[in-house]
Formats: structure tokens, sequence, C-alpha cells
């Protein structure tokens, strides 16, 4: 693993680092907040379409109350890069685009392997470097769609969960059918589980954690019906899974809105994993 | 005066504008937050060398606690642009390089004229549109030179000053001489209402408010000689000027430093502009 960059942050150190991924046979990178006080709880954050691993890091506001709350936080990138690796003119397909999935059409399916890369790979990478005890997830849109459908798939992993604007139901429409399509091919039993929703619907796994959502209503994306988190709600009090599912006035779809309710978001992630991993209730309340 | 864009943040808007500038003779564009109790308190912002007006909003990490005092934060770009607007390929001389003078040799001359524009004609027209009581200003590195020196020569307008790793006395070296040289000519006596240490070497106006300064010692263009904030202090304090100096182990001269030390700095600016502008003192300190 290579060192890009590295900077000093609130007591602690934002790095960017660089491996050569056996999941998307490519040179992959991602961004890490490793906070001066570590308590081992390490989120994950799966950020939107056209995003690398440095929105997150300069956009999200996050470090300040991560430091205080003692997470270390990485954030990769979206997708397999590189100039051998195919790609498509439109938003939401290709570089920026990987959904989270493991492709099984071609040319897609050589590189985008981005479920393994996230459920897996960096999971086992990170803690071989850095001092984690526990995971958490969370993400933004696209990478809100890949936190609860990894999430679901792999709750021994990921103990806190949290999501923004997430694509709820993607085989349904908006930015889905045509990447799942393109990805997976036409049989839509092969869609089920990278849809947070579908998923959820025959979910019969190990008890959860409570998901906190958080929805901007002036968001277009949502507006225009490409997010649908209330078919993931609705799926999930079937289910009678603890949600809490936060609708906003006025936020739009973009960073301006995740920093807004980002430290919310670090406290729930801290909260849960202090519950399931007791040696890390050393930090005191009273400390953040 | 156009928006270009407006997006709801911790409450406030966080807002691009442009506006035809008459100083610099062509379109400026500048980001502005409004907090959802503003307590007619601006706080602009003077950024460094290649920035625009963006990076201070994406990246300082400002809002949330601006939110939270009700202060308005206006960042400004670093200088004319266009394509009638003469550039250079260096980076310390041109677009994104206006060091907030007015320049008087050609062909900088023309729209080169930072200083008037930030000393008078941005603040009278933030007044015309939002509901501004009291100015402060703060900057980084060659935003923290025009910061320094525009506050010296209008202290009746900015009522509360702080920098970032400032670019302090650049007559002396470091990117100062060959801006200054190509901006204001060979004779330098010209160079010293640009240079914040000549300038107070000499200081005989009204008091000045207090000044806060923050310095990493990991930073490249202070270890490299670029910024001597230590001649700025010396001067200040043989003036008997108060002077906060702090320095950091670790810091670099980026944002990632900025943000770790805004929250001291909007609650410098806070509490300044509360004591020279007593109707202000509805915030009540338990509600921040």
């Amino acid at each position: 693993m290579e060192t890009i960059s590295s900077h000093q942050c609130y007591g602690g150190t934002v790095g960017c680092y660089r491996h050569i991924s056996t999941s998307t046979k490519c040179p992959m990178r991602f961004t890490a907040f490793v906070p001066s006080k570590p308590t081992g709880a390490a989120l994950i954050f799966l950020s939107g379409l056209t995003c690398t691993e440095e929105n997150f890091t300069t956009k999200a506001g996050a470090y300040r109350i991560a430091a205080k709350l003692g997470l270390m936080i990485i954030a990769p990138d979206t997708s397999p890069r590189g100039d051998d690796v195919p790609d498509d003119e439109s938003i939401s397909l290709g570089k920026g685009a990987g959904f989270y999935l493991d492709a099984t059409q071609a040319p897609w399916s050589t590189h985008y392997r981005m479920y393994s890369y996230i459920a897996k790979e960096l999971p086992e990478l990170l803690k071989a470097y850095f001092p984690i005890i526990s995971f958490g997830l969370f993400g933004h849109s696209m990478g809100g769609s890949g936190a609860l459908t990894i999430g679901m798939k792999h709750p021994d992993l990921f103990k806190s969960l949290s999501v923004f604007a997430p694509v709820s139901n993607p085989s349904q429409g908006g930015w889905g059918p045509a990447a799942l399509t393109a990805y997976l091919g036409t049989d839509k039993t092969a869609w089920v589980p990278y849809d947070a929703t579908e998923l959820m619907k025959t979910y019969n796994g190990p008890k959860l954690p409570p998901i906190l959502i958080d929805q901007g209503l002036a968001d277009s994306a949502y507006k225009g019906g490409r997010l649908n988190p209330e078919a993931f709600v609705a799926a999930a009090r079937e289910k009678a899974q603890p949600i809490e599912y936060r609708t906003h006035e006025g936020y739009d779809h973009g960073y301006f809105f995740i920093q807004t309710f980002m430290e919310d978001h670090l406290r729930h992630h801290a909260a849960q994993l202090n519950e399931v991993t007791p040696h890390m209730k050393w930090i005191a309340p009273n400390q953040y």
C-alpha cells in the first residue's frame, strides 16, 4: 500500500492511499482519517455517482466530530479506474458509477467488482494496516444503495449503518435499470442482491443494526423518483427493522446537505459500535 | 447581482453570486453563507494563491459554527477573471494571484485592482444586499497578506482581524518581489502599502482590533521563508498591538490545517464584533 498524501487535521491524519486490488484488477485509491485517539471503530463511507475518493474528505465536514469520537473514516473510490477499464459516457455507468456490485456482463465483468472490493478486500486490507476493531458502513445516493445492500449481506462485518439520500429501489426506476442491465444482464433476479428494497422484503438474516436515513426534500433526484427511500422504509418496517427516517425541508442532494447532518450520523455510528463492542466504552460521554 | 447557485446548509444558505465589478472591470464571483439567524456580523475571507471563490466554501468547514454564531461569511475570488484579463504562467502572478493590491503597471493596471474591490466596492455591494452591521476580515497565505494590510488601512470598516499562515513581509522575499515588481514597478516605496510588516512598522492610525494568527510548523511555505509571520509579530509587538500568535506542530499549509482552527477564528471574530457592536449582544454565550 502506497501513501499518496498525508495531512494533519484536528490532531489526527488525513491520508490518501493506493493499492493494487485483486477484486477490481487495477490500482484503487481511498482516503482515511485516523484520529489521534482511535477507539478501534472505523466507518467506510460509500460515495455517489461521479465521485472519487476525494469528495467525502474535501466536502463532508466529518473530521472534527470524528476526531472527538475517536472514529476512523475511510472513503474509497466509486469504481475501478485506469486506461484499460471500460467506461461509458453516461454518468450512471462505467467509471464513477460502480454501483457496488460484481458485474457479470462483458465488458464490465473483469474490473467492475466493487461489491467484492467493499465487502471483503478493503476491510481486510484496512485491518492489516490500521488499529480497527469494528466497522460501520454509510453512504450517499448510489453509495447509500451500496451501504444498505452490503450492510444487509454482511451484518457480521458492518455493525452500524446509516445513509444519506439513498438510491433505495434501483430495479424499479431512476438510474438503476440501465446500469443494472449493462452490468448484470436483463434477468431481473440477478438485480435483487443490489436492490436494498427487494433485499429487505425477503431478509431473514441476523438482526440488523438500527438504520438512520436522512433525505432532503429539495433534492432533485428525490423529487424525480430516482431515490425512493420510502420504498425501503416501508419494506423495513414490514420486517420490524428499526429505522429512523428523517426528511428535511429545503435541503438538496449535495454535500451542503450531507455536512449539515454528518454529526448526527457519526454519533449514531459511535453509539451503536460502543454498544456492540463494549471494550470501546472508554470514551466517556462527557469527552464528546 | 446574479445568483449562480444556492444550497441550504446548517439551516442557512450557501450561495454563489456574480456581479460586474467597477474596480476590476470584469464579472466577479463570490460565495456567501447567510445563517438562519444573522446577527449582522459579516466576515470576508481572502483566499490564497491559485484559489477561487470556491475553495473556502468547499474546504474550510466553517459553516457549522458560523450558523451557531450567526455569522455571515463571504469568500471572494482572488483576482479578476476573463479572456481579456492578462495572465502569467507563474502561480504567483496574474489570475488567482491578485495580491489584493491596485496594480499601476501595464498590462496589469486595468483589471488588477483587488485592493479597491475588497476595501470598498465589495463591502458596499454586500451591505446593499444583505443585513450587515459590522465587517470582520480574515484570510490565508496571500489572503493573509490582504487581510492584514487592508485591515490596517481600514480599521473603521473591518472591526475584527485574523489570519492563517499569512504572507507577512512580501517585499523581503518569497512570492512577493516578483509579483510586486510586475504589479507596482521597481520602486519599493510603492510596495509598502501591501506589505503588512512594513505597514505595521510605521502604523499610527486608530487602535486596531486584536489579531489572531495561526501558523503550522510543517508548512513548506513557512519553512521555505515565504510567509515570515514572525516579522509581522515583532513589528506589531513593537507597536504594542495585541497579537495572539500560535504555532502548531505537524500542520501544513492547506485547508486541513485551516479547518482545524476555523472555530477558534470564528469565535475570535464573534467576540470582537460583539464587543464593538453591542447591539449584537443578544447572542447569549450558552447559545453557542
